[in-house]
């Protein structure tokens, strides 16, 4: 972020530029110009827990997976359903996706489900019956119609039971989701982490399925540990060899050169399901998005930076590595505001 | 493997050296001794899963870890007891270890139990209470000196409820073991693949939690059904930059001028319970051990290799990448008879 000229923050409250269109020909602007419009908080606590979603679940739905066409049956959420040798738990050999649910609709499903079946073929899982999982999915958003606040499903597939493999075990969870006003407006601290694999490594090396959204997420779960043990929320994961990657749990849009950017799946990460569709509204505004490769030294010319995922939605990074970094309030908020009107 | 003068085997049943002495100086002997010596099959089907430990689960014991000195009680092996958002499930964020048990005896049990603190350690979760894993363990194996064959067991530390932490999940599970007579005798076909992370990332980017034992294992699962693909049945991983690792759940032992020799833990494996233990017994027969990194390169002076697990205990690789690879089996039969007497 070195070539950002930055306010150091004692406090300050945030401004806001008052149109993108003004903070996106910024860098061309006057000197100072960023001071005005971008004005990113020093890395502080902050009250916003990245390591413990929300997650008192209201609804559950437990799949029975015995028969192609399957079918789901409601249970108490506290309930306990799983085995100790289920592969799920005794190897976390298994897939998930959480999709944001607003007024009992799950959106972006369909853009879940794909990924999820994607998922299920990396890890030579049996390919979900995508006509089941909808419905799950759909009755388990449905059923927190009245819910207060934001909720969401998590949907789970594991391999099964361990040496008894005779169906894999499946379940739709849904939960209220953290309140995502303050993080939103308020903006993330950020730090990169190593993810310890080259760029290239989804495709010279399979096994470490990376792409893959699998339930062994210990090590997403560690990256989050030691951002908090460096003072940040969240982290950007980098390649070995200098790009940049996505998040534990969110993808990563950076805004260069007026362009909204994210790094591509083939760099084995995720395709991202909100940061699909915050492309599709950043598009509608007549915005430039791209898909593309994105290495650390970009970072230096970034305008702002966002982690994009379903609960949060378009999450503004405002410090990383302890460096501010600029927040585009507007622009966050528009895109938020399109996220928020998706209806499926 | 190419400085090995080997045999094409064609069905041809296994020589063996009459004393490991001769096999040790076999180097230094009249060419074509290893032919006589040694005689590894090509690779071929064979019966054992490596994907499918049999695990048909005899006893369970469940942890209450909401209080430090903590306590347990029996239920039923196929007993629902896991929440479907308890942290080893939805994150694979937990710690397991497996211990061999001979006559309701666990085996290196004071080892397992070092390691099981070190990944707790590793992955911030709260310290196991030793003596309480210790005497679950002890009793769960009891519970099974009558069983037929050998079993093992397994036990799980996770980190407990999603958003609602209020204590670990914690259980031990008794099973029968894999005969393991066959992999022994016949040894294993074996690949190379690459773990993606450089030898020295345990030390530069510890969050990638590389040497801690975690539920989070779908790679490793992944790893050996990519064997599988390549008609192999277990794995030796390498770093990126050449150096041989450790197996997706056995740590690795080569002997290269008569030197037993295993990799250190510092490039982020684990450390080797029965490994450790078998390097006990070789030494008590006056044989020279040592922990020492081996490069890719050194397989081509390998003696033989072995590939050592609590279930299997040492199990002698017979082809790698598909090349045969020298088996000393009346070695292999010294160190699985050894290992065979521990009593704890």
């Amino acid at each position: 972020m070195s070539r950002i000229d930055h306010r150091p923050s004692s406090g300050g409250t945030a401004h806001r530029a008052s149109r993108p269109a003004e903070a996106l020909s910024s860098l061309m602007g006057p000197p100072g110009y960023l001071d005005q419009i971008f004005c990113a908080p020093l890395p502080c606590a902050h009250p916003y827990q990245t390591n413990g979603h929300t997650m008192t679940p209201l609804i559950l739905n437990l799949l029975d997976l015995s028969t192609p066409e399957g079918s789901f049956t409601r249970h108490e959420p506290d309930d306990l359903l799983i085995r100790v040798d289920d592969l799920g738990i005794t190897r976390g050999d298994g897939i998930f996706e959480t999709a944001e649910v607003l007024h009992g609709v799950p959106l972006a499903l369909e853009a879940h489900l794909a990924r999820f079946a994607h998922s299920a073929a990396m890890l030579d899982l049996p390919a979900p019956n995508l006509d089941l999982w909808r419905r799950v999915v759909q009755d388990t958003a449905r059923q927190m119609a009245d819910a207060e606040g934001t909720t969401a499903v998590k949907f789970c597939m594991t391999r099964g039971i361990e040496d008894n493999i005779t169906a894999p075990t499946g379940w739709a969870l849904g939960f209220p989701a953290h309140d995502a006003t303050e993080v939103r407006r308020d903006g993330l601290d950020v730090v990169l982490l190593d993810r310890g694999y080259r760029h290239d490594v989804a495709e010279t090396s399979p096994w470490l399925l990376q792409g893959a959204k699998t339930l062994s997420y210990a090590v997403n779960k560690a990256a989050l540990r030691e951002a908090e043990r460096r003072g940040a929320e969240d982290v950007i994961f980098t390649s070995t060899d200098g790009y940049l990657l996505e998040g534990p749990s969110a993808s990563l849009i950076a805004r260069i050169d007026g362009v909204y950017i994210t790094p591509p799946p083939s760099l084995g990460i995720l395709k991202g399901t909100t940061q699909g569709d915050a492309f599709v509204a950043l598009e509608a505004r007549g915005l430039t998005t791209r898909v593309d490769t994105l290495k650390v030294d970009d970072l230096a010319s970034a305008e702002a930076l966002w982690l994009c995922s379903s609960t949060r939605g378009a999450a503004p990074i405002r410090s990383l590595d302890g460096t501010p970094v600029p927040v585009d309030h507007e622009v966050t908020e528009q895109i938020n505001g399109d996220l928020d009107k998706r209806r499926a």
